[in-house]
């Protein structure tokens, strides 16, 4: 049998235990051509609230009834397709369940020997490239510049600092509790952190910047935002990436005052990494080797088991979790 | 003497006839190098209501017992430079009052013959190179693209929605009043006009923009900008020009709902038109023809003589005049 969670029912604000039923589907076979692989771990994201609601989005949303979509790290069990053999470790797009099976289009190849695999789905993964993309090509920072990013702790925030810091930028983070505040400053290397549950925003943003802000990259909406809005400096550049302090909000929030905007001519612009894959090459070049290196650093989050994925997903979404979070669907074969 | 509007006292919210006190000062002589000149036309602008506050801003306050600032079109009375004559018409910024002095490197010369002298100040001024840089330098129309701009019958909004119509866009207004709808369409060639006092926001801005919203030319904030975030396309620009619904706030009140600008990877920036002179020769090139043929169209709101100045100016910040508003302090030698 396959083990699946799908979704049961749309959540109205907070997701709960009930809008995901855990089932066993068929086990599915592979036909000529195609890719059977087992699930090793599954990342679990932010923008899944997203698939949840039938609100109109950038993507379509999960069916109902539907296994809930998301990126794996896999290894092949059996291939009828030339460019995969048993054994292989790739990464796709297999969703909340143990197997799956495609024609391979839809996955890449992975090296055990040069980075853990579970990267592929984080730090060099979709997060990693949301920051990369994010970062580079709308923040366009300059060295001595100030980068600020929200959920400066998770999957994405944690790499838009380390790549500040190695453009010659002043990092400074905003995270939730005072371990992820230390984290960020003694194990990520910013410069600085503000507790966004306990400091005095304003004041704190503006001690942690004393030269204002040039960059925020945008993770979470609400009141970091705001508070942000009123530090920034004259051209500041605002990638908006996720507001996820909105996520389970059930009417539609009021957001900042953007007169900020006018008076500094600053930017903000949304962006989806998905539309940036001719961005993957310069990425992966850029970071790989830094994460080999260790000059790029991640944490994980692991939650073990398919039936835990419900739960972890919902405290994720309260930055319940440190470190990017991920399932692991099956043991990993690459890590003793 | 020399008749003035002084800055008396700092607004708290709306301006009142007592935040500007009208003096006579002592008249001007122009000293060797010197132009003195007569003011026929003062602009009265939105943005002046932020010279009047002492809150940071992208320029520095009117002090208080000071001159208020203000684009002006004036008659050389006595000239003791080379480059200036008396009987010349120059436009400047001598603010609110009857007669100004200086070096004269912040005048401009003005060809009665060609173009209306009061155009200076309006659609071949400030308002209009307002409309071109940010429609064109950030909102970047192209043919076929849906504009919206708000206080569409304004001095801005007029030029932004014409420009957009000679790019091969469809022009879409906004205004506060039926008279102002019909002018804007019948007058201006708009595409359409929804009324923001009387119409239900969203659906009439869907009604009148069937393909969704590409360019949206911010003038106002407040409930117009958070309609118009819900109907933006895929890729929307949104030069944020101004606020005026937010500039008599007394608090700081909150903004829309961001979470679109993420879903259409849309963009929002702020700009000034005076960090932009380099665009003024470009601007001038292509939109003095278009003055003289009459294929762009403006239309003035004047009131006669400074004294009417501070009312006419309380009166603009809540929409109530109609078209580009200017003081005639003295007689305007070309016209007859």
């Amino acid at each position: 049998m396959n083990h699946q969670v799908r979704l049961n029912s749309r959540p109205a604000g907070r997701p709960t235990a009930d809008n995901f039923e855990i089932a066993d589907g068929p086990m599915p076979a592979a036909r000529e051509g195609e890719v059977l692989r087992r699930t090793i771990y599954l990342s679990l994201d932010p923008y899944m609230r997203g698939r949840m609601s039938d609100a109109a989005s950038y993507a379509p949303s999960v069916n109902l009834g539907d296994v809930m979509c998301g990126h794996t790290v896999s290894e092949v069990v059996e291939s009828r397709h030339p460019d995969f053999r048993a054994g292989d470790i790739v990464t796709g797009y297999d969703g909340w369940q143990q197997y799956a099976v495609s024609s391979g289009k839809d996955l890449r190849k992975l090296d055990p020997k040069t980075v853990p695999i579970s990267t592929a789905i984080g730090v060099l993964g979709m997060p990693g490239m949301t920051a990369y993309v994010g970062l580079n090509d709308i923040g366009q920072p300059k060295p001595g510049e100030t980068v600020v990013v929200s959920a400066a702790s998770g999957a994405v925030g944690a790499v838009v600092g380390q790549l500040a810091k190695i453009k010659g930028c002043r990092a400074v983070g905003v995270a939730g509790s005072p371990a992820k505040c230390r984290y960020v400053v003694d194990e990520l290397g910013f410069d600085a952190c503000v507790n966004y549950k306990t400091d005095d925003l304003v004041p704190a943003l503006r001690a942690a910047c004393p030269g204002g802000i040039d960059i925020y990259f945008e993770n979470v909406g609400g009141a970091v935002f705001a508070a942000v809005l009123r530090v920034i400096n004259r051209g500041a550049r605002i990638p908006l990436c996720g507001m996820i302090s909105e996520y389970n909000a059930t009417g539609n929030p009021s957001g900042p005052n953007l007169r900020p905007l006018l008076v500094q001519r600053a930017l903000i612009k949304g962006f989806i990494v998905s539309d940036h894959p001719d961005r993957a090459p310069a990425f992966l070049q850029e970071c790989v080797p830094l994460v080999m290196s260790g000059r790029l650093k991640y944490r994980e989050d692991i939650v073990d088991g398919l039936d835990a994925a419900p739960k972890a997903f919902i405290g994720l979404l309260e930055g319940r979790n440190f470190g990017k979070l991920m399932v692991r669907v099956s043991p990993d074969p690459t890590r003793k």
